[in-house]
């Protein structure tokens, strides 16, 4: 499979101009509301309607296994990436939790696990699950590429027509969630690759390593960069290099997002790994990003901050699964809500600001 | 109508213990949800449930007006009090649109408006208002008290009935909100003489206004601490000299929900100056208060710092009327939903962490 990047169009001027006239005529000082102003006028740039409408909510988890396991880098054993998949499928996860609170269909992708997902009932792949297998997990980055460059290609068009498919579904929201043991290490390694930063300041203890595991995980990563020298002006070379299947997948949601226009919710650190690939392969499409949280993961602020992005929240959270997201989607239809259902100075009678 | 302040009992220690416990069972690496898995260990030792529920919100919205108008301290005239209060009874202001959303009910209450409320239907009060009405407003703070001591025990009971009164409802979480042209001074006297701070820390624009506004502002609120010489140790003494009908009600609808172990979602820089009343008059009642977010208005930092307490949310968020609270409430009934809903390690056959 080869890889087919769609156009993706600027925002859109007039419907940008239009939200922010209307909030200034809205029965409250202006600004008064903050980033859930500037939110509703990013999101009228976004889908070109001077009152965007967020209902149908769609987070997509994309899951894979990670090679590097084999360095003892994850605090957890990489059965737990099938048996999250399956916590997924059966309702019992966070993400489900707070999706079902959000009002989001969450949709589970296995773009690469390692094990079988068959709940033990004999090779039966559970139903709801999207399959888009690239591999039964990528190769160890720290002894050569993750994943040959037609693996990359495949991943992030994976992506693509999976957010196509949800949008023509009528999806108004993408979210992106993620599951893979071993998963903040090629993310770190991504990061690193096209930060040209070092792994002692981006990488962190993920699920929970140690002081002797984090050294190890900064060594690995170290050492992946040396052994596979991936060029930071080609996402796809990076993304082969020292990246996982579900990142990719995530990457070609974003691209495949916004070129419908649909806004893409950014969850944590491994998503925003995804963000730094998507915009190095398609620049255009990082005005259709917000990034719901900064994460309590080490690196995540850097790259929040190289990205010249603010997220909208600072809850420590560190675990992924598209959890913050979920939270982050209620910001922005607050945001569409209070432009689209406020009342007016004009229509309620109230006073202007003395001048 | 003198006060009557109720006992306020200590957070239950075992219900603390065994939420901390659910959520180290939960399928996530432990402490992966951060500020949620704390709050939901909060709200567990509030209620006394193991597992809360938060299903019926109530957010309390109190008007008032201030004498202090006169020395020009605010962008918008007096007048907007009284219509903010009939656009918050017919549904149009930003707290209904954001309470509509996460399922709240809006309380709203006349503590102490200036001027008539009756929607030019000739002196008809509107249905739905509750009516406690102290006086028309409060003195002018900067040449005298802004109200008399039985006023401020008036306001601050009423607070407390009103809890009282929705918790009986069936309310398990309650949301502060104000309104009242020109609250930003005696919020800011309040905090000064509290805090002994500085009025240039922590006054801030308001709704608007401009530099001159703001150094006349400064200058208010340094006459009124001369004028008035507020008692630190003394909440009632302080709220009486430089305080708010609205302010005071709302610190008695923390000191009321504490008693009745309900959680208090407080807004912004005029519900925290309430807090600061509350926790002076009762200072049990911290513990029962959730800060919704961090204001942009000048001093609410260092009004949070010095209440020791980290809000939930940084929006640059200036409105008040309870809009941080509302969207701080999402977040409180996310946090119960994670403790209830998610799967443990064992009913999900996840395995746990390699020890």
């Amino acid at each position: 499979m080869s890889l087919s990047v769609p156009l993706i169009h600027p925002l859109d001027q007039s419907a940008i101009q239009a939200a922010r006239e209307r909030q200034n005529q809205l029965t409250k000082p202006a600004g008064s509301l903050g980033r859930l102003e500037e939110l509703s006028i990013q999101l009228a740039g976004i889908t070109g309607k001077n009152i965007s409408t967020i209902k149908d909510k769609v987070i997509i988890v994309m899951a894979g296994d990670h090679g590097v396991v084999a360095e003892g880098v994850s605090a957890y054993p990489q059965e737990v990436t099938p048996q999250m998949v399956l916590n997924f499928l059966a309702g019992g996860a966070a993400i489900n939790v707070l999706a079902r609170q959000v009002g989001a269909r969450v949709v589970v992708v296995d773009m690469g696990v390692a094990n079988d997902i068959d709940a033990g009932r004999g090779g039966v792949t559970p139903p709801l699950l999207i399959q888009c297998r690239v591999a039964s997990g990528t190769m160890n980055l720290a002894q050569g590429p993750a994943m040959t460059r037609e693996q990359a290609e495949e991943s992030v068009q994976s992506g693509i027509d999976i957010a196509l498919a949800e949008i023509s579904k009528g999806a108004d929201i993408l979210g992106t969630g993620d599951m893979g043991i071993g998963n903040t290490t090629p993310s770190a390694a991504i990061a690193c690759a096209l930060m040209n930063a070092s792994p002692e300041k981006i990488a962190g203890r993920g699920t929970g390593v140690d002081d002797d595991g984090l050294q190890r995980k900064v060594s690995v990563i170290e050492k992946s960069l040396q052994v596979n020298m991936p060029n930071p002006k080609d996402g796809l070379d990076v993304l082969s290099k020292v990246g996982g299947f579900e990142i990719g997948g995530l990457a070609g949601v974003m691209i495949g997002a916004a070129s419908k226009r649909v806004p893409v919710m950014v969850d944590g650190f491994i998503s925003t790994a995804a963000a730094l690939i998507a915009v190095t392969i398609a620049p255009q499409c990082k005005d259709y990003l917000i990034f719901a949280h900064r994460s309590k993961e080490n690196g995540h602020a850097l790259m929040l901050e190289w990205l010249g992005v603010k997220p909208l929240l600072d809850l420590d959270l560190r675990l992924g699964e598209g959890t913050g997201a979920a939270l982050g989607m209620s910001l922005a239809e607050s945001a569409c809500k209070i432009l689209a259902e406020m009342a007016t100075f004009g229509e309620a009678g109230v006073s202007q600001i003395v001048e």
